[in-house]
C-alpha cells in the first residue's frame, strides 16, 4: 500500500480536500492518504515547507507527497514532480520545493503534462501524476524537464563568531516556540563555550535541556526538538503566550 | 475499493465522527472513507447540500454518500437511501436531498428498515444501509418506498429581462464569495450584452475573469468557479472581509 | 483489516498527527486508522478517557486504541499496553487508562520495550507496539509487567438517599451538556420516585425525555444519551450558552 501525503492551505471546513482525495483515488484506488495539514496559513509556502520537511522522515520511502499551497488554478501555473531521497513530490512550481531541498536540479524536475482527458484542474493534474508514479512509470515520461525552477530563499540565522540571532518560525499547538536554528549550527558556533539565550526582557536561558521533564512544571527551557530545531518551551504550559513570544520575532544567543 | 463519503454537522472535536466511521466499517470493512466535511453549520441542510453536490462530481460512480446533518436521533425520524447518477445516498428524510436533486421520485427512494440486530441508532442504520449497498444488494429490498419525501426550496436568483439579483450562499476558507448563480443562467439573461455587477457601494465589476491570475494582486474579480457558481474574489486576498460581503447578502447584475 | 484508533492532544494544524500515522503504518501497513479526536484539551487525560470510553463500543473487537495525551516525550516516561474486553490499548502510564477501566491489574499491563532500532520517540514506541499486536504476538512478550500502574480518581456524583449532586463533564459540539451520572445510578437512587433536576436558577426539569423530539423546539430537556450519560439539552439549540451551563459546574437532583 503506497502512501500519499497531503499538505494544503484548503482548510478543513470546505469540500476542497474531499475533491482532491476523491480525484487522487480515481486515478489509482489503492493509495492510503495521510493528511499532513490542511491548515497551512493561506498561500504560506514557507510554513508548508517547514511542515512537510519535518514530517517527511516519518514516511516510508516510496511515499508520494502532494503539496497544494498557493496553488489556485491559473492558466499560467506550472505543476511539477520529482523524486528525492526515495520520496516523490508533486506540487506547484512556486518555490515551495526549493525551501525543502536546496540542491534540486532543473533536469530532475518534470512539468506534469495535462492528462489525456484534457481536464486541466489542479486536482486532475495531481491525480494524474500520483497515479503515474503509483504505477511505477518513469518520471521522465510524465513531461518535459522544467525550464525555470522557481526558488525562494530560506530565512537563515545571522551568525557571528560570538553571537547567533535567530528567528521564531513556528508556534505549535502546545504554544511551543520553534526557532530556525538547528543543533549542528548551534554547536559549531558554540564551540564548547557557555551561552546566554535572550528572549524578550527575561532572564536568559543558559543551558540546554534534553526534554520537557528536565525543568520543574511551569519553568521555561530550551532544547533541540525531534525535528532538530531549537525550541523554547514551558513544561506543561504555553510558552508563546506566557513568554509573549510571537512568530517572526528574533531571539539572540551570546557565547562567551 | 468502494468509497464512502461523510458530510456531517458533528464537528471535529467530539468522538461522534469516529463512532460513525467505526460503525460503517463494522458493517463492511473494506470501505475507504473520505470526509467531505464535519464542520457543516449545525442543522444547516442547505450548506450540506451545497457541499455534497459540489464535491460529488469528483467521486467515482458507485460511491456511497452518507449525510448526517440535522440528524439527531428522534424516534419519529426516517432515514432514506436512493441511487442517482450512479452514486448512492444515505441520510435523513429532512429535505437535504431535495436540495441536491430536483427530480427525485418517491418511488425510487427507500426508507431504511432497522437492522436485524435491533439497534436503532443513526449510526447503526447508516452502517446497515452502507453495507447493504456495498454488497450489491438491490435497494428495493432495503425497505419500503418512502411515503412522504420531504422537500425544501432552494433559494433562486430573482431574474428579469435586464437584471439578476442573486444571493451570497457561501464564504469559503479563502474568503472567496460564492453566489447562487450558475453560468448558463447568467449567459441566458446576458444574451451577449454588457453587464455591471454591483456588490456593496463599490465600483461594479464589468467583465468576467477566467481565473485569479487575470487581475493584479489585490484586485477584485468575478468568474465562474470550478463548481460552476459565480464567485467574487480578490487575487491573493480575502474578498469577504476586504469587500465586506457576508453570507445571505444580495448582489445585483444589470445588463444593457 | 484491523483498525487503529487515535486519541491525542496534538491538534489538527501541526504535522504531529501525520508523523504518528506514518510511523504506525511503517510498522504494519495494512492498518486502517480512525481518528477519535486530536482536539483533546492539552494534557487533559480525563477528557481523553471520556472520549475513548464512549467511542470504544462502536469499534470491533480486535481494534487497537492508541492514546497520545499528556505524552510529550520525557526520558522517564513509561508507555504501556494491555488487552481489555477484546480491545487493545497503547499509551502512556499517566493514569489515562485507570479512568477508563477501574479493574485493571498490573500483571496484565506491559511496559513496551524499546524497538530493536533503538528509536525511543513516542511514535516509534507506539508503532512498535501496534505492529506487534497487529501481528498477533503475545502481549506478555512485548515487555515486563508494569511495576507501578498510575491511577487517577474519577470524579463521582455525590449521592445521599434523597439527592444526587453531579458534575458537568463535557459540553459537546452542539452545546449539549453532559453530566457524570449514568442511568443505572440515577434509577437506583430514584427508586420510582419523582424528581426535580436543578440547574442554575431555572425551573427544574421534572421528567426524563427519550430524545430531543420529545419537547418543543427551543425547550430544555434531560435524557440519558447514547453513551449512557445524563444530558441536558435544548431541542435544536445550544444548551450550554442558552442556559449558561459550563463544564465543571454542579447540577442537583432532588427525589421525593
Amino acid at each position: 500500500m503506497q502512501i500519499v501525503s497531503l499538505t494544503t492551505d484548503y482548510g478543513s471546513k470546505d469540500y476542497y480536500v474531499a475533491e482532491l482525495k476523491a480525484s487522487i483515488l480515481n486515478g489509482k484506488n489503492d493509495f492510503y492518504i495521510i493528511d499532513i495539514s490542511h491548515e497551512i496559513d493561506r498561500f504560506d509556502i514557507v510554513q508548508a515547507a517547514f511542515f512537510l520537511s519535518n514530517a517527511m522522515p516519518s514516511f516510508n520511502e516510496g511515499s508520494i507527497h502532494v503539496v497544494a499551497v498557493n496553488c489556485n488554478y491559473k492558466r499560467k501555473s506550472e505543476y511539477i514532480c520529482f523524486e528525492k531521497q526515495g520520496h516523490y513530490f508533486i506540487g506547484p512550481n512556486n518555490g515551495i520545493f526549493s525551501l525543502i531541498f536546496n540542491d534540486l536540479k532543473s533536469e530532475e524536475i518534470f512539468v506534469i503534462s495535462p492528462p489525456d482527458n484534457g481536464n486541466l484542474s489542479v486536482n486532475s493534474i495531481f491525480s494524474h501524476a500520483a497515479a503515474y508514479i503509483g504505477h511505477g512509470l518513469p518520471l521522465a515520461e510524465i513531461g518535459e524537464p522544467v525550464q525555470h525552477f522557481n526558488t525562494k530563499l530560506v530565512i537563515q540565522p545571522v551568525v557571528t563568531s560570538n553571537q547567533i540571532r535567530a528567528t521564531i518560525i513556528h508556534i505549535d499547538h502546545f504554544e511551543n516556540v520553534v526557532v530556525n536554528l538547528k543543533k549542528d549550527q548551534f554547536e559549531k558556533v558554540r564551540n564548547d563555550r557557555k551561552f546566554e539565550l535572550y528572549y524578550k526582557p527575561n532572564d536568559p536561558i543558559t543551558f540546554l535541556s534534553k526534554d520537557y521533564g528536565d525543568v520543574a512544571i511551569g519553568d521555561a527551557l530550551a532544547f533541540f526538538n525531534a525535528s532538530g530545531y531549537l525550541e523554547i518551551a514551558i513544561n506543561m504550559d504555553k510558552a508563546s503566550s506566557m513568554l509573549n513570544l510571537m512568530k517572526n520575532e528574533m531571539i539572540q544567543i551570546n557565547f562567551y
